[in-house]
């Protein structure tokens, strides 16, 4: 046993972990210190000349620095298909480092490592030690590589835990921040679930006041552990596909644990195979460290907490997560978007649970929006990546194929101006817009496609759902709130009015006409619901439009909401035409492009 | 130790417990035997001379015979709100029966009960029972009662498996069958909760083959399967409420359990808690049970299972239940429906997770479900309960506030037709139906309180979603389908309509007629998105109607599906006039009513 290598008896050595020991002590969040620490990691790919292209990669609670191969012989790591040469954290264009946590058990040091003060190891007696403690220590790592400036922080789970406290206490170092599947804090849900685990490995007899390695070691307690968090990292849907066709046919295997069900045999397999790789003291470590990670409870504490990072953002949650749910990572995306930060975020509609950032179902959508993310990095205002797929607007209107409207609606827009854009789609506006000078630029949009479109685009966007309203946004946050052919499909119209006028200090509506003559003649003669000619001509019963005004009907109830109109423009687009004032434009405009405030 | 009182040191005897002992052998269903069995049970009210009026109430895992007071000294029941005079399961009422279960440990026949031909303890040699076993030991015990038939029988979880096995496989002896947060079999996520709470049990040393009478017993390993378990009883949001305001602020309790966290010294106080009253063995034999109940894992499988009943049912799942998802509970109602049984569902927006059967929150639904569910029971087309509330249609019209419509759809209903009202609201035209014969009414509703209004009524209706279809009916089912004012507030209309005319051998569509003249009127002159007056007069920004056919669009509509069109009757509301066919009814009528076929 010495201070460089595991004390675990069971541990594998990392054949490409480097390691680097600190000698100097380091003081802890929570009090204590340790006198000195190793850090075990590995790196893949070239650190470049201007040493800018490093992106760090911060495991969770049960990874280590074995990320990727390293070569075709050898062993996979934990995210083998999002790192690598030509994958989405491609290893030919990023110098990737990925270190093993503090308190961990996989090289750096942890309570398997010999404690100099006693000569035994650290065991039961090692100090808690946070998530801050963690980046500290990976901090030291980076400028012993001589890095001043990450590239980006990559982490899901824990080790988003690990890239958001990065981005906050050391801003100046971290250009972007990409966090999937995490939370500002535990759910109570999860922290019970923990409780029961550290439960089984604390109250094991086998676990001897965790002074074990000699012997066997809690093996039934951390087995329980594992089994029992396992559970948690799949969802209920991927658990019934995987096991309810064969549910009392379960796969032989050697274990004293009940292997009754075919979920039995299969989480005792997942429980000794952790027991082999893991130790019980470094798991009771780092999942009391995730318990205690806490960016702040309400969403004021969270927006100050988040509000120091100067960096862009990711966010990913994943829809069937129910261990860290998307709800939880909304909660982050409103302190961001309150604190003004550019973030993109998107739940991922996954069916793969927690763990779905670590599986294929959906990589093309995490691991498309992390490569994207990283190439949007190169600097402010940047270029789509080559190649990113172009995309044709969701198809909200009936009324004209072409947004004729859009070229109007930018020229409304004041140079320099702070946007939102409220229904984005694949990110049109906002890309003409950047190419327009405007340096803060935000969409607001629920396809996934399209969100995947605006992140090619380089562009911030935001999967939210507009019926909910925009309340993570301040009022008056932009200069001008865009709300372009997304009206008629909305069915909170009020709700939605009244936020964006609450969040633009001028917004700017452009919506289908109604009472359009051609609409009111088909209905009036024909004595038919209205549709129009193109390839957005819906029938009445599978239109996505919901609501259908006037430029009367809206007019009138902006005056009754005592909202102020600046501007209205009005557009024939069949003989492409603008209407005056005095043209009836209720008759002759099928589209109106209106600026109001409150 | 004897065969007739609890051999648990520390289990508490149940005061009012009455013990019967059926001295001949019982097979059990997975083979084995028990040599005689014990049943200890409570019961509440009077049998009535008819000796009809017992209702059998059956427990969950941790449940036992005391499900209410006795009187005011007596100590609270585990369903005291539901139970007791004048309460949803009216002991002024009912003669209510509550036996502890086979495998329980508190007074029936158990692991911890003398087994005669050892001398000692069952401990874990007690045999594996089945929720069949236990049903047949309560039929004993209901023999030995002297009841032939049983009002209905009730219970929530487990007991649910338990009433649903006594509904198919006693149909005779069963009037009304009533499951409440429970499921056809349990999900392989669940399976996975209760596997990894028997290992905690088995793999504890301390429980020492499972002859640990004499001494602690497996204290560690019981608690943790019951913190375990106690989660997945309540909902994440739940637990939040509870807990995540002051999450490091512990009450303090005597525990050698990590008490770190507020939720940790919480669920030690309800592990050491159970441990006091819990047998070991007990929970191992029940929760094995539970898994292994399968009423089918196909909707074939479950239809060919639930047949058999010749009772009525009342299925309640809960919004928040994860452990018992709603899902689950709709299999059940989807085979019943497809076996065309009578049936109510309804799926409570309730926070409280699995538990919330058992607590305040929507007592006011569940157990106002089941009090009208019992008195429903009086016999075939069952008045209404005295002093029923009576409710509103749902407003999902914005043309006229009575449904004019309704005596003529009722005319168009030959007499004695199986009927589906689908979107019944409070059960209108049902209950009419009912008064003029009709012996098979079904509805189908999403709005809680009209589904509850349903109840009262003494009507089977199911809160399914529209949306959905109607997968759950076989094609031809019914005589008659309604869809009465209703194909306009729903968005896949040809879903819906496609659905209604497989499952109605005949089917009648009341609908708005979009093209009325007022309405052409009011965009072709006025240039506004037509409303009518009076009290649905709804206006653009929040009309509950998503589609806005006339009666020639949805003419056309159902020519295109090769729909046949046996009727149309047209009615001006305004005027209450009928409208001719030769009368431009498309401009002159506001109602249609279409008799239509595949």
């Amino acid at each position: 046993m010495d201070t460089s290598s595991d004390t675990l008896r069971s541990a594998l050595p990392l054949r490409h972990a480097q390691k680097v020991t600190f000698a100097e002590p380091v003081a802890l969040a929570l009090g204590g210190a340790l006198p000195a620490v190793t850090v075990a990691y590995e790196t893949y790919g070239t650190l470049n000349a201007a040493r800018d292209n490093a992106v760090l990669i911060c495991h969770a609670i049960s990874g280590d620095s074995h990320v990727a191969r390293h070569d075709a012989g050898d062993e996979p790591g934990w995210w083998e298909r999002v790192v690598g040469p030509g994958r989405a954290i491609d290893t030919e264009r990023w110098f990737v480092i990925c270190p093993n946590v503090l308190g961990g058990c996989r090289g750096t040091t942890g309570p398997n490592h010999l404690d100099p003060r006693s000569g035994r190891a650290y065991g039961a007696e090692f100090p808690a030690v946070t998530v801050a403690d963690m980046v500290a220590v990976q901090r030291r790592l980076i400028a012993h590589l001589d890095i001043a400036q990450l590239r980006a922080v990559v982490g899901g789970s824990l080790g988003g835990h690990q890239a958001m406290t990065w981005a906050v206490a050391h801003p100046a170092q971290v250009r972007g921040c990409a966090v999937l599947a995490s939370s500002p804090r535990l759910t109570s849900q999860a922290i019970a679930f923990d409780v029961v685990g550290r439960n089984a490995i604390l109250r094991d007899p086998a676990y001897a006041g965790g002074q074990y390695y000699g012997g066997d070691g809690p093996a039934v307690g951390l087995a329980l552990a594992r089994m029992l968090a396992h559970v948690t990292y799949l969802s209920r849907e991927a658990m019934t596909a995987k096991f309810d066709a064969a549910r009392l046919a379960p796969r032989e295997i050697a274990s004293a644990f009940e292997q009754k069900f075919s979920v039995g045999a299969y989480l005792a397999h997942q429980g000794h195979k952790f027991v082999e790789r893991f130790d019980a003291n470094s798991y009771v470590t780092l999942s009391m460290a995730m318990d205690l990670f806490d960016l702040g409870a309400t969403p004021a504490a969270l927006r100050a907490a988040l509000a120091p990072s100067r960096c862009r953002w990711l966010v990913v949650s994943f829809g069937s997560d129910w261990l860290f749910p998307a709800e939880q990572s909304r909660q982050v995306v409103d302190a961001l978007l309150a604190a003004d930060r550019p973030v993109t975020y998107c739940n991922v509609d996954a069916s793969g649970g927690h763990d779905a950032f670590l599986l294929d179902e959906k990589l093309e959508v995490y691991g498309g929006l992390l490569a994207r993310f990283l190439a949007s990095l190169d600097g402010p205002g940047a270029t789509p990546s080559a190649g990113a797929p172009a995309r044709a607007p969701a198809p909200t209107s009936i009324f004209h194929d072409q947004r004729l409207d859009s070229a109007r609606v930018l020229e409304l827009i004041p140079a320099g101006a702070s946007v939102l854009d409220v229904g984005c789609g694949g990110g049109e506006l906002l890309a003409r817009l950047r190419g327009r000078g405007h340096a803060r630029l935000a969409g607001v949009e629920l396809d996934e496609a399209a969100v995947l479109a605006c992140a090619a685009r380089g562009l911030d966007v935001v999967q939210y759902d507009l019926e909910d309203g925009l309340p993570p946004f301040r009022d008056g946050q932009f200069d001008v709130v865009l709300l372009s052919q997304t009206l008629q499909s909305v069915v909170h119209t009020e709700r939605i009015v009244d936020e964006i006028v609450r969040v633009g200090r001028s917004v700017i509506v452009s919506f289908p006409n109604f009472a359009y003559r051609s609409l009111r003649r088909m209905l009036a003669e024909e004595g038919r619901s209205p549709k129009a000619d193109g390839p957005y001509s819906f029938e009445w019963y599978n239109t996505p439009n919901r609501r259908f005004p006037s430029i009367a009907d809206f007019a009138e109830f902006c005056r009754a909401k005592g909202l102020r109109q600046h501007r209205a423009i009005y557009l024939d687009s069949e003989t492409r035409r603008w209407i005056g004032p005095n043209e009836d434009p209720n008759r002759n405009a099928d589209v109106a492009i209106v600026v109001l405030s409150r």
